[in-house]
């Protein structure tokens, strides 16, 4: 089952001729869930071929116009491919009237229902759930409020042994107990305890998305063994004083917190304009976490 | 000297993976007026290598997202571009408080100065003018207030004729003169009169944009004869229903009203995104005007 990360826009602030900026979409199991929404989303959705109508979550870090501006374009031209499902948007209070101011000044009338849901940024809190994923807020360290986000798959069932359905002939009506825990009783009346029957699943993935901060090692409890942890990387660590002056992070500081975390992996991005080669930013981070990814927009990672 | 008109994104309300938005760069000699500034303008820009500095003038034909959306982001990389000359807006008036709601909503200390210009829908008016160029609006029909322009070159002067330059040997005070229409007296008292020194200028070349709109015979005398018309073509001539509903218009209603204002050239545009193939919408229009182009994005014509 799908569990992958692909980045839309890998650029901070400022374009490039290579990098829009900041968006990505998180595939859990075939749910879409699209992180952050600069501007020109709709078209990188649509390059690479992820379709809009499979969006029905957003989740926004916080509002600066680098990670938001592509969200007036994506919901018009969801209204206008005929929308019908809610639309949940998940970001910092002050979002909603902005996006409610948007529809009167632009003459949108919905055909379908956004369902806003503010996020406190200041500690780290459940904002979603269903059967394949809960999502909890990180609260990253920035000029405004912002928060990232933690997707954790829910704890899987176990698969049955075929060899011991086989052997005892289990019947299929017993079958999703079996796999929920419970034993099973012979027709000679012996009890098969339930570790023999189940082969325990693979232990549930998680995701870290942390964008924008300051190098902050106050979540390092949160995203303790992360198997993919996504951080920016607005600047290298030439530039060291203008990430802290402008609330980033630079590359060697992400690979440190990978690191502390004991991440599986780490992918860095948001990159500052000004890196025509981001060689040099990889090479920094891997000196300090070897496992590190340069983020690109349209590529795709795997969980 | 370069009179062209660019294409920047050639889609109506949705984009496409081929087309972007509407937006459009016209070179005044060297001088570059944006028209319209849909989602991805600055992406645009950079990709066909016009430099965002050299925008100083945008002119907004009315406020239907495909049109605007790109604003944002554009002021906003003008100001971490360090940006210190001031911008012309030229739009409806209610664009003026949607901007200055943005640069609020977004946090943004401007490091320079929006001069907006209102501008009124519903007559023809001249909204600038400076050396090399006038413009005046066209007014469109459309579901809200929406204009088109009309961009006339200056009247040029004439050139100097070399061989009458060299024949009395005038001399260098004399000729701005002569170019403005004076005559020239010889040493020995004769006088040359002044259509004898010069060639004259060509003809003042004229650009008309016209979108979003109905067809609409109410505007041929203002765009009479001109050089380049620019006209939208939403649908074809199989959906005129949906045209007029809409208040759009077809290619061949594009190419009616180019025939009729004895244009030189039709460049037709805004295409719905239900087309992925425009032969059949430029077929159409060149049964009615042969000398009728497609916009392409990135496409330069000459006007």
């Amino acid at each position: 089952m799908a569990f992958t990360f692909t980045i839309l826009g890998s650029s901070s602030a400022l374009p490039t001729s290579k990098r829009f900026t900041a968006a990505h979409v998180l595939n859990v199991h075939e749910r879409f869930f699209l992180i952050d929404c600069g501007e020109g989303t709709q078209m990188q959705l649509r390059k690479y071929k992820i379709k809009l109508g499979k969006i029905n979550h957003i989740f926004i870090s916080h509002i600066h116009g680098d990670h938001v501006f592509g969200l007036f374009g994506l919901i018009s031209s969801f209204n206008l491919l005929g929308r019908e499902n809610d639309l949940h948007i998940f970001g910092p209070p002050d979002l909603e009237p902005i996006i409610h101011g948007y529809l009167k000044d632009f003459y949108i009338n919905l055909f379908f229902e956004i369902i806003f849901h503010p996020v406190n940024c200041t500690r780290s809190v459940r904002i979603y759930e269903d059967d394949k994923i809960k999502v909890n807020t990180i609260p990253m360290k920035h000029r405004i409020p912002t928060c990232g986000f933690l997707f954790r798959e829910q704890k899987k069932l176990p698969n049955l042994r075929k060899e011991m359905i086989e052997k005892f002939d289990i019947p299929i009506s017993k079958r999703q107990g079996i796999k929920e825990g419970d034993s099973f009783t012979t027709e000679t009346g012996n009890i098969v305890p339930n570790h023999e029957l189940v082969i325990p699943a693979p232990e549930p993935k998680t995701f870290a998305y942390c964008s924008d901060t300051s190098y902050n090692e106050g979540i390092l409890t949160q995203i303790r063994n992360v198997d993919l942890l996504y951080h920016e990387a607005t600047y290298g660590c030439d530039l060291q004083e203008l990430a802290r002056e402008t609330m980033h992070s630079t590359a060697s500081e992400a690979a440190r917190l990978a690191r502390k975390a004991s991440a599986k992996k780490l992918v860095i991005g948001h990159f500052s304009a000004r890196y025509k080669d981001l060689t040099p930013l990889l090479a920094e981070a891997k000196t300090v976490f070897a496992n590190t990814f340069v983020a690109e927009d349209g590529k795709t990672f795997k969980v």
